[in-house]
């Protein structure tokens, strides 16, 4: 029998104990041996609970006990969560956790430290939620050279897109209504913004290069200016409009990321990838493209990804599960060179200014709207475009970049 | 360094020393250590080919060069591969296989005879071709209690189908242009009837149960009888037409599997994995559903899974890789218990006699259609529907089963 420890009693610590507890059997079976949940660690009490005797408030109650193999790290955030996983790995108990802020920002450290101390730290439930993603990318395809991921990687974000598209409604409203429904949080800044995605491309691009590439270095846009209008242009382009992170190798070795909306094409598999549901696509050089796809948030997926981590540390003992993420910083290459079409919308009145300063693929036109036009742009530099953009001040009114329109 | 044996230099064969060479640094990498072609088994000779020194006619000097530890099977049919396999697994030699029909035949017993011999029988690439998909299910789904497996499987017959949805053409038309294509072989028989499909989901079925599921116990239908007014319908309905194979635990822990063409609701998952792809969509009763969707066949994907298998080995050592798919038969339920949703096509003239026989959910009309009708009709028994399908004899023109239509 393998003693487990939750840290954090939230939506996912709870998820974890329920599933370690509905599926006893399936997790004892393929873990070669029973998994008990030992304690609970998190600051409120839980009187009502079944899992109440279990709740405990002082973590050094868990370092100090030996029996205690394993540690899930569920509270998220960065702070007390970065010192008990510090400390855990450090006296040999390997850690699972979904806890994308803390991998994206310290991964590799605490990689390092698994490592010194014959234990792992293990992160499947980080990104895509329930979507078996890190696993397959470090043990399933190993006989690729990884060229890029392009994904859907924040449910909030593809909720709001998807009802915008669907319902022709305004960004403002899609997303009150998010919030009273719980898909988006009070304060939804880092889903929106970009930088929940912005963590776990951080996290996957360092499992592409096998070294450590900091999120602060990622392009970042995200949502809040994505217009009703915008979804009228793309569904006249044919394409839907979809929050990406994309990370891809250059012929150099180097990596470039990015999280931004993009116009994609209706054929394209991430067009089909609505809701709170993500997508990834992994392109290799043998393989060519594969895409996951599943719920990417949610308490009982999440909680079952962490599980399965539990699992694979029960089956390797104390032999170290390695996913070759090393501190040495990855070469990044400059975001202002990566080329992309990008869709314009610009002031009719300044039509033939616009079209102009663009190398222009095509016009997009919807018969509605006669304040605006708008067109693709042939592929362009990002430096390139943004410096005509920019030169054209107010008269432009947006601009998105596009996947999968040639 | 470990010292590989390839059987069979055909597409797969000549594929696998292909990524071995290509990637090499990455597989090492990977591994742990070089990967060597040592040997080619094959009944001809390449003399043009870089490898030719390396191609030999005779089993058994593989069998008894003990350097050699990993053996990939990639010649397909069941007769000597049968042989090779069980005597190299039986020298101890791990094998790596993309050959479904043998996995599908006698997959339990070469599992039982690895386990013995202290080494491996591997066959991501026997399902899916280079999409993950064995080792996800093994190996990361694994705090789930699966429920369902339901899948494109066999790429052939899904770029058939996808050519007469989208050009209106009629099956044999189609077919012609396939084997032109070399999409689909001369004989055609195992793709179109549903043999492949049905292996497959025999494989999938197995690792669901960890019992072993007999290709013959599943219901298996082609896509011989489908016409280009089938498709008219379903595009009526708002559906494609797809061959699924699917596998349910039904909840007496019994397991039920079928291969048959489908009407899928143009909102569902699979209804957007076209031409040659294969997509599989898991239902695990926490994680609700994934899907792994890519290239389900084709050289360098298939021979890229077999690699990664070969890569696994190399990394375990002696240590037996086992998937707990065991030789004792898997209880089997009855296919005539089993629910769908049909849809029924039958001339217009018995229109009220063909209504009056089943329980209908609602007409589809297609307008230029005068001489035949369609209905959907409630869900039905297998059983019952196929009771009251016979009885009207040619005055039903022909009836597919329904995904996602409610």
């Amino acid at each position: 029998m393998i003693k487990v420890a939750v840290l954090g009693y939230g939506t996912v610590g709870s998820g974890v104990v329920e599933v370690l507890e509905k599926n006893r059997q399936q997790v004892a079976g393929k873990a070669g041996q029973e998994l008990q949940v030992a304690y609970i660690l998190d600051l409120r009490d839980f009187p009502e609970d079944p899992y109440a005797d279990k709740v405990i408030h002082d973590f050094q109650v868990i370092l100090q006990d030996a029996e205690v193999d394993i540690v899930c790290e569920v509270m998220g955030g960065v702070g007390p969560a970065y010192q008990f996983t510090k400390q855990a790995l450090e006296a040999g108990k390997s850690v699972c956790t979904s806890n994308k802020e803390l991998v994206a920002r310290h991964g590799a450290e605490l990689l390092e430290i698994a490592m010194a101390h014959g234990c792992s730290y293990l992160f499947e439930a980080s990104v895509g939620g329930g979507i078996p993603l890190i696993r397959p990318i470090c043990n399933a395809l190993t006989a690729e050279k990884l060229l890029s991921v392009t994904g859907i990687l924040n449910g909030t974000t593809n909720y709001i897109l998807t009802r915008m598209d669907r319902e022709g409604a305004d960004y403002g409203q899609v997303l009150n209504k998010a919030q009273e429904l719980g898909y988006a949080e009070r304060n939804p800044e880092a889903d929106v913004e970009g930088h929940d995605a912005c963590r776990k491309i951080a996290i996957l691009s360092s499992l592409l290069t096998g070294k450590n590439v900091d999120p602060k270095g990622i392009y970042t846009e995200g949502i809040t200016g994505i217009t009703s209008a915008d979804f009228a242009y793309a569904r006249a382009a044919g394409c839907s409009i979809k929050l990406l992170a994309a990370s891809h190798i250059q012929e150099d070795g180097s990596v470039c990321a990015w999280v931004a909306p993009f116009l994609v094409e209706m054929a394209h598999p991430l067009a089909a990838v609505n809701d709170v549901f993500n997508g990834v696509l992994v392109n290799g050089n043998m393989v060519g493209e594969v895409m996951f796809y599943g719920p990417g948030a949610g308490k009982l997926p999440t909680a079952s990804a962490v599980v399965a981590d539990v699992i694979d540390c029960a089956r390797n003992g104390n032999r170290t599960i390695s996913c070759g993420w090393s501190e040495e910083p990855a070469r990044m290459s400059s975001f202002q060179k990566i080329s992309h079409v990008f869709f314009v919308r610009a002031s009719e009145k300044a039509r033939e200014e616009v079209l102009a300063a663009f190398p222009v693929q095509k016009c997009v036109d919807v018969a509605e709207r006669t304040e605006d036009f708008g067109f693709l742009t042939q592929p362009m530099e990002e430096g390139v475009f943004a410096q005509q953009y920019e030169k054209l001040g107010d008269k432009v009114l947006g601009r998105i970049r596009c996947l999968g329109v040639q």
